[in-house]
């Protein structure tokens, strides 16, 4: 592991800079052209097998190692968003409105870096390596489900990915067994009463009346409908019924989310708005309609994987603690990768120390310590090679201490 | 008038005696014997053509005057209420657990005074009156629509009834025109859920939260689904879902009351309550049965009449005030008499003036001014001699300045 | 009698010509500058006493009777509205965007009218009659309330007034005693919570769901806290909190109105708005803000005065019915004057009998049939002239049968 | 670990015995007299240093190994149910209305037994055994807080127990890492508005309704309140308003329970409760009590401690499955002891095979099959001789591999 880990510091300043320079030139979900050309590229100086337009705007390489054994894949992810950056800095952003505010620029940066070292090692490979280089993370439904049916799992046995993120400090590795980021959901609830004069509510079907019982009522779906020990949340965000205030409203309109981590429930969910907003409806003879949107499932990290991860990440210079963190309400399409193989998907810690604010993902001022890349390509990295070598003697019946 | 007056005068002793006499022996509604038979006799006694059993207990009588005319209907009821007596007074209730808790002792013995007082002046009386002694009023469906069904109306050209009130000031009389008291209905609403361990609600339907969100959504059928100039009530009198602290209930029962004064508002609330319910319930997948159960219509004067006994109060000896009263929201079954004929239904004071407390109908200490009897009989007598000499000269092509 | 209504009927030409010109030049409530002029020079050439600027924008002129006697004020509003014309007729308004869709032009007309008619038998007037020709009806807080502070009622003994109805049939006069027209009031509630991200409710107060427990919660201002004898709304218009879906809101802000007829109902409902605000929000420890404006007060007729021009109507030339009219949710700052001397307000019916569809006052094609005018103008001038005689004759000790 | 297993085969048929002397006998919790001093004398006999009345009616015995070493406490109830059995077997309650439904008779036996076979190996032992013989785990405030502060767990380094489970399979051993069975509390809220006739709401303060309210907005304190991550439940069971259809009635009592897994949740909703109540009570000026009963705190198994049993499970004969559970919603007051020193509890299965129905626990036909009785024997004595000898030999500088 010593060769890999060394290679990768000679390879940080190479890093960094494509880091910078793709955080110079973001592009949106969907709209990705430079960005997978700058990748192939990479990897074609490397020698890699390359398929790009990997279902849509995907680039998948493989390494194949010195000495026959399983398939790792690793994923980065290298979408921006339509932000505006606020940072200063020499690398800032030099596409207006657009902006890597979510570290997918470092992802990138990282796992090629990761690419070059590991090619470095290729000889002592058991077995392949496949760079999972995804577009459009950001916007559902996002690049994972396409690219898998475009084959990019194919022949592979275990998949690790990684987020950096700016919110914990550099260092930290927080992993989670099981759920670890919740299925992000939105649905919309239009309710159709009658208008009418605000004196004469008797000639007419109130529907801000209606929609307020209805919000009212959704608190019961958490409250009554869900299993206890299954965390789920539903949220209207948005009540839109703007009238004169002497007017009987017609029509109001709610927005709202739904996260949870459980497909059971998930669908339990779905179908229990529907009957709030009928009931409710119902009894003030209104109408309804109800359109519900499925984001991103839950992605749940498999045990084993898991576990190895937490032990791979033990060695891992730079790397100062191993948390075992609490899901987060947020979403991620890394968890379609982990409906098909196994694996784990877990967070670096990259707060700049001495920023006087900590900024949030998604923020214009956003940004992230460039130290925590060199974190992520030396443990995805030893966990590739670990398990490489782990799976292989297994196989020739040697088991590793 | 002053004949008939004087001859009332006379006979207020009599009249005082007979209400004592029924005070002292209450029978309660639908089960009366010895009252009609005591009401029969003392009819046959003055020679008047007497029907008893009319629709079940009812008594009528008829005295026919000595000159040809219309023919009047003025009505006592006479049942009593399974109250203790707890005045003590010489002509306190023999019966336990019976009263005259109501006034209906003083309904009927200030009509059969009135009768032997009319019986008096019979040559002179244009026309014929009959008197309607009327059981049950207290208990739904009450004697008047059985009697009506009887034939006591038949011949009737307008009706004439008034309700001795605790409540208000001896002198008063209390008239309204059209809708005067309240239809009273009952409704109940049987919620079934599922029950379960409290610590387990998604595996159960929570009776006891559908019930609550029930009566939360009915306060809308008054507020949103009510004609604002339409008074109605809906009140849950009754919630019903006793358990241990720690389970979810299954059953929820609430029991409650309807008052309103006009036939469309009371159908559209006995629709409106079921949406409340089938929609609440639909919400969290439960069941319910509903039952409501019409008490007496609204009891509407006709506004001729009603006019016709307010002149006629003006000259009766004892009244003082003659007072347009508001709507009452309790019920009574005279409702059912000015379905079928025109006529007036009104109040008249029998508070006891120096009582330290007044005490409300229906209640064991309920007390009356007995001058309030005198009271009745001359309006009444007064009302029905006028008509009956108005009409009859009318029919002659006379008018009565 | 004759006299005057055969001058009226000589005068009807003019009238629609008065009225066709208004209705061509129509000026918004506080900015009316050509109509009080108009309206003034119109007295003045008959020789009136006229004062303007009354209360900012009146117009008040006095017809001294040729013999001594009371006073009788008859009023007319002549104020338009903001609504663009959509009537194709020859006096169509020529101000783009404003329009007399009220019949307030055809009020002032009938009343210049009835003023000339009224001066041709000035000798035989046993008093004075006093016109009010008042500014801004349609807007709160009217010219009403400033018009009597300026004086134009002193010396007033009696007030009559009567608004053209077109969704009333041509003939019908329509009448009320006691509460006639509702008061009509607004009120806006701000409720303040904290803002979040919809997957973490917990960091938040969810000023969605509290705005919508606040509007169902409000309901029993109506269906619990009012009288059920005194009719009372309280409606909210508008709900207005437009967010992301997949944000808590922190702000929600609702507008509604509230109508009634009983100032002590009035004053309860202000107030116990306010406790469903404190108390809801107290519930998420969320803060608030509520205003509540008070428009005209109830407009309550005076029962002597409106049975009085009952009997009045009777005998008017095109009036056809005199129906007895439920009460109106709306406002009028007519209320204003009969809270300081006595009177009556009543309809005149002025629908256009074949018209397709009958449209509603403060439609783009209102229209009236003007016809109503001279009704109008007759019932209003019998009323002036009847009610000077009277009470001239009872003053001297006679009275007219 | 051959001999103890031996042993202990041995003590079966006696353990069996003691069960179902125990069955046959039971005692209600804090009425427990007999249960204690049989099992003082079991250990009097072994020659244990037992100390009786520990906190009232517990035991507590000790038994010195013949090696220094570390203490390990076990634990196990003793107290029965106000249950009458239905079970028809030979060792069936002989106590009318009062039943071992909840298997405490098997967790007294098998930690009798295991302290005898402990007795018999205590030479090897390098450490002590404490035996906590338990009274009243049934209610609250129970025996555990009491026996504590008597000093039950002085010089204790750990605690292991368990729960026999008539709901799972004999075989299976239960066990979860951290939050493993809820904080289980009770709440009762009663409503004080003020009665009155049905049908004059607005001269009452309508308990019903107030309380329904209280109940649909307590469902916000789950659904908004409450960190979705962190498992609650707030249950309503019961609500008590009975009363005549046509009242308001005056009041209304609400009962509850509520489950957490974390103190600050716990504190959390003891106050969110009662801003429900006391924001609801002022919408409508009703007055309003509030208990809030702390039961059992959650169960927090130390993860060290249970791992370590998770591992010992995996040699035990019988068991056959080792499953992570997920945490439960009722309370143990085992729960104290894990407050004070490290340890863990875990569940036994014990569900009877070839039964037609599987009866959980407090039921009147509750059994176990009494093989799970050994099985709990060997796990809890594996789990204390391991420690023993672990912490022993770490403390001379040896470790175990």
């Amino acid at each position: 592991m010593e060769q890999l880990f060394s290679k990768l510091n000679e390879l940080y300043g190479e890093i960094v800079e494509i880091r910078r320079h793709l955080h110079e030139n973001p592009e949106l979900s969907f709209e990705e052209v430079e960005t997978p050309k700058y990748i192939a590229a990479y990897h074609q100086a490397l020698g890699h097998e390359v398929r790009t337009e990997v279902g849509g705007r995907g680039v998948v390489a493989v390494l194949k190692g010195g000495r026959p054994g399983k398939t790792v894949a690793l994923r980065a992810d290298f979408d921006a968003l339509p932000i505006q950056e606020e940072n200063e800095v020499p690398y800032k952003s030099k596409v207006p409105g657009v902006m890597h505010a979510c570290g997918h620029d470092g992802h990138t940066a990282s796992l090629l870096g990761l690419a070059k070292a590991l090619n470095s090692i290729k000889d002592e490979l058991q077995g392949n390596v496949v760079f999972i280089h995804q577009h459009a993370e950001e916007v559902t439904p996002g690049g994972a489900i396409a690219m898998i049916e475009d084959g990019c799992l194919e022949g592979v046995d275990v998949i690790y990915g990684t987020h950096l993120m700016s919110t914990m400090p550099v260092g930290d590795i927080v992993y989670g067994v099981g759920p670890f980021m919740a299925a992000a959901d939105s649905f919309e609830i239009t309710v159709q009463g009658k208008g009418g004069h605000g004196a004469m509510p008797h000639l007419s079907k109130d529907a801000v009346v209606i929609a307020s019982q209805l919000v009212v009522n959704l608190q019961q779906v958490v409250s009554r409908k869900t299993n206890p020990l299954s965390p789920a949340v539903v949220s209207v965000g948005s009540f839109e019924a703007k009238n004169a205030f002497n007017v009987i409203a017609d029509k109001a309109v709610l927005h709202g989310t739904v996260r949870t981590f459980n497909e059971d429930v998930r669908d339990m969910i779905e179908g229990e708005i529907d009957n709030v907003a009928k009931g409710t409806c119902l009894i003030s003879g209104a109408s309804y309609s109800y359109t519900y949107s499925k984001g991103y499932p839950a992605l749940v990290n498999h045990k084993e994987d898991t576990d190895f991860v937490v032990e791979i990440a033990k060695g891992v210079p730079g790397v100062e603690k191993i948390v075992e963190g609490e899901p987060q309400m947020g979403g991620e399409d890394f968890s379609y990768y982990l409906q098909h193989v196994k694996g784990t998907f877990f967070f670096t810690g990259a707060e700049i120390p001495n920023r006087e604010t900590t900024y949030p993902h998604h923020h214009p001022k956003f940004d992230i310590d460039e130290r925590a890349l060199l974190i992520a390509a030396k443990t995805l990295g030893k966990a590739a090679v670990t398990y490489l070598a782990n799976n292989s003697l297994k196989e020739n019946g040697v088991t590793v201490g």
